[in-house]
């Protein structure tokens, strides 16, 4: 596969302004582990993410995104880009570093979202009663919920899609994988990636024409079933799930999306949908301005989309 | 991700000495589609293989690996990796390029295997019967057996490990992802990757001291129970399955091992088993001289892998 | 557990406007043999039905019921049933035998749905090419589609629920498993069962107020993954899904429901729901004038039902 | 179906010489429910069973059965019963009542396993904060470990099958759904039920010649992913795994045998296996004498069984 100077989703940083309901959801329902805690954060990490987190909550007094944090293939593929972004005016500057890495480059996207770039980070070290015999496995598989693997996405609502998609691509290098096109020829999503996965992000239009709002985080199962044990779960506890399971024609993902009790929504991934390693990929584009491809590319089998998938955002809107 | 001049694994030739009975096999049970016949051959593909074909199967005395066939991730690429197997001896020279795809250069690993590298390929173009709604499956679904998606790795077996795996990082660029060490540090097992997959070629001692003798092939389906469902057709159909479904340690593949009729071993890829994004990644390295070690990395769960599996090639030993 | 002079659901006859596309569909969509064909009917089965077949298409104008047939535990449980019924004035009389049983005694519920009772059935045997060396499994699992295990139960809409409820268990035995009451008291779903399944038979309210018709007859899977399978042929090969896959929480059945081409609705059975062994079993009460009743017992998980679901039967009501 | 005067398997108690170890095992790593301590007994129930409990966990010097019991169809099936216990000499008498339960039949097999016949049971009550929105569920689903659904069925060894078998259907009116014929004629393996389940009970021959031992309790899950998951963390939590994931022709059970750390062997039971509704079923009869039926019998897929299988009970043998 070509060389991408953006190697990896490293973490993502969410805000919240319930603190021990949203930590009840990622620790108790989905069995992440807390690494540590600080100030008004908690760092948590699913049992096959290798780095110090791959989550940090925030409270703070509404939802919302924190930052998006991205690993770079190598310390010159950082400063190749860092320099991009410095002459292209989207860069802040660098941050000292936060807990679990060094020093990172932060930036925005044109439509706000804020990210850093980094290369150094901690790995984390599983104290001995929670080390697996499983030497491809940072610790052991959680007793706790339904335990998600590892982070796998983000999803960005943006005002336009065009000039942030092409930011990701002339800024970062991300490839444009899918692509929906909508009335009059206007975007209204795209997925791109770094690597044979479909998507590392997603843009797609903010239906109120909200500017930088946040759309979900994605984390990785694997296992077609543990979205079912997890519906299971949320039916049972409380946790409302806005869509899913079900299977989407763009990017083949088998979703379901649920509200963490701070707002947030947060997409479970069951099966890895397909892989590409094609090294001259063409884009897969769905003209849903046509009903087959809108239906389709949305639901490929499963319950449709309410309304709120296209309009809720965090932060939410103020009416 | 860092560039890697190889892209992936494009087709795999094997030989059979029952041509129909390896046809049923990969046809009406694996659900593959055939392309083309022409001689003693015939082109078929997963539903999810984009091009032309991903196996080739031909008819001969006795089971055996024809050939393996690398996609290079641009035509730069190819000539770069041209000319460092040139100069090291292991080419070959050019074929004129065969059904599917343009010229691919010839070359053999240290044992013998023999290989191929290419750039250009021929897509699947699917007849409008055919033709999938879902914009990134190149053929629908076909309603035969339990279909395997895709092409998803091969596995040779080497009269030393060592060399080969030398061969395959410093000739082609692979990277190693994890590593049996045996008693008085005989490397006895390497797994090797392009992308994030942990492996897209293993190497593993020949336990008789052959050379060149080919494992197997593995097809992915990317869901548990379709390994369920095709060895329940497997006992009912009287087609030998050697070992699992089970857990590998050593790459964390949910697999099975069946003998297609005419003799070649198969995997059958249960799920993704886990990816490596990290641009740093350090090899797992297993010492299997350790019992505990040597335990976890062969069988997670799942029954016992059978002799055979250590001595049991293609070709088969003369007896 | 006690006595029921009903036994099981022993196969049941459909009507079909396009009896070609609808064998398509369960032959080669469902998997299901074909043990006959007589006139406009033929005669199929799924890979684990013990007896001469379980499904009966037969061509007429419109998609409906043919009729549902029992088989009673013993011909004394046969005898004791047909008095009841004849002297409730509920029988039409004696059948002489279909193809693949003895004679059946024929009766309709008070709405009009057609049924049989019946003791004598022959039993499949497989011709040696088809047979299994499972010994419990009558022939062996085809190679064709998503293929169903066998004949689960049947549900049928009633222009009132309670008359028709109260015949299924004084005139034939049937125990009420659950019950959904809705506003002022009506009751407009019924489960019942002779078995530990939760039911063989529902009776659901219809919407339009019609008489006689017919909601869905339902086939066993077992497994979860292979509604997944089932919905990605269906939207691949352009078979309606109507809803699912999901759970309710009524019967807490994994389902899917499809239309077959000639206009009935089939439901899909996933997984085992519950099985209920407590000889002293209280039924389960719903009260759907209640929001929380209503909607986790409708769907526990997965989208919501359509309007279609509580108006459309077979026959089609006429506009 | 037609009556029987047994209606289901109410509950079994095993004795642990390692109470707390055996406590973690069921409790935290199977998810069920303690319902209360008393002396040195735990009483437990998986999130799907009715009654007080369906596991008795007693301290003891060594691993063993303490008593099966079975709750009857009726009072007067009850009686019925006792009056055959009694006069055959199979009887111990009454016993008071344990904790959730009326007064209990005691009785013993030939082999002298304790069996308890019981018709009065204490139903479940979840408290408030247990209780789920899923009204056939008599509690929340646990956020622990993989938890188990119910009780399903248990299996003795026997010094002799045949004598045990007839036991269990004269005696109790079980029928008899396969069994196992070995070398001259001997019966090695019998499983018997009293509904649909193709076993509440197996009777298997003990290799060693030992009377009276236990071989395993058996829940249910119903998934077969939930046993991949904890064959999974049985490998992370160093509990030992006898056997499987496989499935065994006899049943058609989706089977995992693992041993709890007091020492008793527990069967996870991953499927429904197939259900028996035929009132007029003939045993099926696998002679294992004979090469082929031996092997599709024990093992319809998965690995092999080991030796331990045929030769493992508790308690242990003494040496």
């Amino acid at each position: 596969m070509e060389g991408f100077d953006v190697a990896q989703l490293a973490h993502v940083e969410i805000y919240t302004p319930k603190p021990e309901e949203t930590y009840w959801f990622f620790h108790d329902l989905l069995g992440m582990e807390e690494t540590t805690r600080e100030g008004q954060s908690v760092y948590l990490r699913g049992y096959e993410d290798f780095y110090h987190h791959s989550l940090k909550i925030t409270e703070a007094p509404k939802p919302g995104l924190g930052h998006i944090a991205w690993r770079a293939a190598s310390p010159e593929a950082l400063e190749r880009r860092v320099k991009v972004l410095q002459s292209s005016g989207a860069g802040q500057g660098w941050q000292d570093g936060d807990l679990g890495h060094g020093p990172a480059y932060r930036f925005t996207t044109p439509d706000g979202h804020v990210m850093e770039l980094l290369w150094e980070v901690e790995y984390y070290q599983a104290p001995p009663a929670k080390r697996s015999p499983l030497k491809s496995r940072p610790s052991r598989r959680p007793l706790r919920g339904i335990p998600v693997r590892r982070l796998d996405h983000v999803n960005c609502l943006c005002s336009e899609v065009a000039p942030n998609r092409r930011f990701m691509m002339e800024q970062l290098g991300f490839k444009l994988r899918e692509q929906k096109i909508g009335e009059r020829g206007v975007e209204v999503g795209a997925w791109l990636s770094v690597s044979p996965l479909v998507h590392e992000i997603g843009l797609m239009r903010d239906a109120t024409g909200s500017r930088g709002r946040f759309h979900h985080v994605a984390f990785w199962y694997g296992y077609p079933q543990h979205l079912s044990d997890l519906a299971d779960l949320c039916s049972d506890y409380g946790i409302r799930i806005e869509a899913g399971p079900g299977k989407h024609g763009t990017t083949q993902a088998y979703f379901m999306y649920v509200f963490e009790p701070g707002g947030t929504r947060v997409e479970l991934f069951g099966d890895t949908g397909y892989l590409i390693f094609d090294p001259d990929w063409k884009t897969v584009v769905w003209d849903v301005s046509n009903e087959s491809d809108l239906e389709k590319s949305t639901i490929w089998f499963g319950g449709r989309l309410p309304e709120t998938f296209y309009t809720y955002g965090t932060p939410p809107v103020e009416e």
